[in-house]
């Protein structure tokens, strides 16, 4: 059973098939946040610190952490400000850290600064790219996302994806890491730009899983991107992924639609235990059973804002008693 | 390609392989609604009539029609009021019909009455069944619902509820009844007493769709029986098991979970053409790109409410320009 550990100084997670699906939160990165980009250049790391937070009260079981500020130069300037907001991070959360970044040296700073074992993210099916980033995968034996793309971009074909995923993993084998440290991103593209784009996700996935023994992740929202209802189309997505054996997105915690999209597939994967965290988590919006019966049995008046009404009711009785 | 034709006199609906699911109304059902049931008895069909057209009007592509009021005599007293209840729902509905009893004799009534190639909701793998409803489903030549249970009752074993169904499409055949008009349930139980049991749907509906070549369908709230938040999680496992290759589901589609569920998973199934039913619905939630940039951005006071108001206010412009 392929399982990935990723872990803090204090906390690990396991990715794995089998298990509940790992929420990796992609809010700490400057990409297209001008606003964060320009604090962090200045050194203010409040909402660094405020979206650390947020996101590991919201469930995240991993932080991505992304210091691309910039494109004049990065590699001067993103190792030493990835290495304070890692620092940063590790002072306000026991999260295990995702480490992501574009700037090799950047992710070798990164693997210094990084207690525990963080994720990489990541490396390609590009030339340099595996030259790159695989030795420092191997040194600081951690596991790293390996995105199905080369030399010749993003493919549109998922076997030639397939087969890009299938060379990383080998090459990977090469510097003696272990297949359940790569954690493949198949690559997902903009359904309203390519109708088969969510079927190509999920064979994938179940391809990834059966074939290469790997883990999955994506980048959840490119999914919809330019689409309305973006954030609800996002999480049945997720659903949808997670059923056919993707193990973890980057995504973002703070959208419900995207938790309560993986918290419903962690329970008809039958990862969430006993249903346990479903239970905990809406135990308030179970109906009582007489309000249940009497909206089954269609008795006037049983509309959904009666039973929420009684629902209240009900609950302000309880708390006199 | 499997497809299989339900239709009314002047409407009709391909269920398939790569078509967008198919919804089928579960409302007009008097089990465990007494006041309908006490209504219907009593010669009023008002709430006949209300689901039918609410229905209707929340998208349903076939509407289930059941008069099992009572187990007292049903042999009597069923097939006439299912007459009854059938023309009464043809006379304000254009939608095709999926007859729904457990009595043969109102099934051949119902068959007799329903005009176009209605669905007939169903035989099991019980040998009294396969011999009492096949020989209707030749003579009349339409489609039906084969549930995977038989004499021993429902396996928890999906390996035998697979070979049930197996055996009643190889029943199916030598009446003449091809595989495209066997709509197979494979059953699912409720995920709050076997943990299992959404995993075992999705792996049944891939192994019917791949070696039996039917379509599929299921009661899909069974899934969520007992559950806190049963709407939501009921809409999640739609879209999972649509994913896998289920093609209809006798659901409540007045539930919007449910609905959004199903037009997710036709997006991203790739069965909503250019993802235009999805468009046309949600079009009016799409954020306006200045705002979604400045939310990107993280400004200050851009929050979700603030995103509404500016929609409202750039709606209203837009309407006074």
């Amino acid at each position: 059973m392929t399982q990935t550990l990723i872990a803090s100084e204090k906390k690990s997670f396991l990715i794995g098939f089998d298990r509940p699906f790992c929420v990796i939160g992609e809010r700490i990165n400057p990409t297209g946040r001008k606003k964060l980009a320009a604090e962090m250049q200045a050194g203010n790391f409040e909402t660094v610190i405020k979206d650390a937070l947020a996101q590991a009260e919201a469930g995240a079981n991993i932080l991505d952490v992304n210091a691309g500020v910039t494109s004049v130069n990065p590699n001067e300037t993103e190792p030493p400000l990835l290495k304070q907001t890692i620092e940063i991070v590790q002072s306000v959360t026991d999260l295990p850290l995702c480490i992501d970044s574009s700037v090799t040296a950047a992710l070798k700073v990164g693997l210094e600064t990084a207690k525990g074992r963080p994720l990489v993210n990541s490396v390609t099916g590009e030339e340099e790219k595996l030259e790159a980033i695989l030795p420092l995968v191997a040194k600081y034996n951690v596991a790293v996302v390996a995105i199905s793309n080369d030399e010749t971009g993003i493919s549109e074909d998922p076997d030639v994806r397939f087969e890009v995923a299938k060379k990383i993993v080998q090459r990977a084998a090469d510097y003696g890491i272990k297949p359940e440290d790569v954690v493949v991103d198949p690559l997902v593209m903009p359904i309203g730009a390519m109708g088969t784009a969510g079927q190509q996700v999920f064979r994938l996935v179940r391809r990834l899983r059966e074939e290469l023994k790997v883990n999955t992740t994506c980048g959840a929202s490119n999914i919809a991107f330019g689409m309305p209802n973006r954030r609800v189309l996002t999480g049945y997505f997720l659903a949808m992924a997670a059923s056919h054996g993707m193990t973890s997105a980057i995504m973002n915690p703070l959208h419900d639609e995207d938790m309560h999209a993986i918290l419903a597939a962690n329970v008809l994967n039958g990862t969430d235990r006993n249903c346990k965290v479903w239970t905990n988590k809406f135990r308030e919006m179970s109906v009582p059973a007489a309000v249940s019966q009497a909206v089954g049995d269609g008795l006037p008046g049983a509309s959904a804002e009666d039973v929420e009404r009684r629902r209240a009711r009900e609950e302000r009785r309880r708390r006199r008693g």
